[in-house]
């Protein structure tokens, strides 16, 4: 049985599902629901309680959370269609790619996606970000990308080799960067720039934008 | 050589590895840097470049990030002092251990920390909670918590047996609700109050307040 994704283009926790499906080249099928009312209704809050994209129905396993769904794909499929290999099977590694999966979402991702919601998100219904909130947010960005630019000196990649912690940053700091127009910060970096094009250079993840017309 | 966890009493992410530490009766040297400012001095910022605690030595392995830490101990020290499993060795199932970490950290934690920080932080400070602020705060709380009493409808623990997915909703809950006064919240959703009581009843969690004198 076909793995089904149902998610939204525009939204990041479904560009990281897409981009480890790509990754592990895993067949699956993409269901865009047709209008947001659809995540609220009675039969989609059976699957998610919060109302929220994306989930992955496999068979009859069905789970919901970015993170977590991609986690589930690399341990069940790893090996599967591909040998890519984006959690070490080292614990002390894997644990690492943990940790950089925990700063990304408390850390880099909140102000990161403050960006987006400003640029990106608010310009698709019609809005216009609020330049005193980007400033904000720019501030915000910043202090988090020098502490990133520390943790990257002298490697490519967080846990030094490309890991699913790498994938994770992406979809938010894709949006932010390239679609938002703040590329400078990333820029002004060396060795966050260095990082985030050699994740942004991905086939899987050019295939990813091209899928949900965000190239 | 002994693991060393370095935190705070005060800290939900403190009490988060202490718990799982005593969970797994792991042997371990707690310390409690003597002040705020030590966190944030360059011996400290060479182990979290982010000057947070918790921060766990093993040997030559350092992590921080609660959760993550967590993780680490649960692989690597499972089954070593005792047969407690805190992630079910199935994967389906530690998918969805991980899928309740990520409501846990997104969802969950954040507006309960609000009443945390109102209740408890500001009063450890010598300040006083800004009852508007409590009053904002427990809306997004009751939100939350009415999702929980769904998800929790027929069974004890979140993903059904005992697991780390549990533990890591303990130790904002009984700060905000016990600690904090908002207990009536959590008690007002049968399931949810049968859950946290649960979890509030365990030896290991008794153990961890008496350590860090929050009980």
């Amino acid at each position: 049985m076909t793995i089904k994704l149902i998610g939204f283009n525009a939204s990041p926790n479904t560009l990281r599902v897409l981009y480890v499906l790509k990754e592990l080249e895993i067949p699956y099928e993409y269901e865009v629901p047709s209008n947001f009312a659809h995540i609220k209704s009675p039969e989609f809050l059976k699957m998610n309680p919060f109302g929220r994209v994306p989930v992955l129905i496999d068979g009859d396993f069905t789970i919901y959370e970015s993170r977590p769904i991609c986690h589930y794909l690399i341990r069940e499929y790893h090996g599967k269609y591909n040998s890519t290999l984006l959690i070490p099977s080292d614990i002390r590694k894997a644990s690492l790619v943990g940790q950089y999966l925990s700063t990304e979402t408390c850390d880099y991702t909140i102000p990161v996606g403050k960006i987006v919601m400003q640029e990106v998100i608010s310009r698709l219904y019609g809005g216009s970000p609020d330049p005193e909130k980007v400033k904000e947010a720019r501030v915000e960005v910043e202090k988090v990308l020098d502490i990133y630019e520390k943790i990257l000196e002298g490697k490519d990649y967080l846990v030094g080799e490309f890991s699913f912690a790498d994938i994770s940053h992406c979809p938010g700091s894709y949006l932010a960067a390239v679609k938002g127009g703040h590329k400078d910060l990333w820029d002004a970096r060396p060795n966050v720039k260095r990082w985030i094009e050699n994740l942004f250079a991905r086939d899987a993840w050019k295939k990813t934008l091209e899928e949900t017309g965000n190239n």
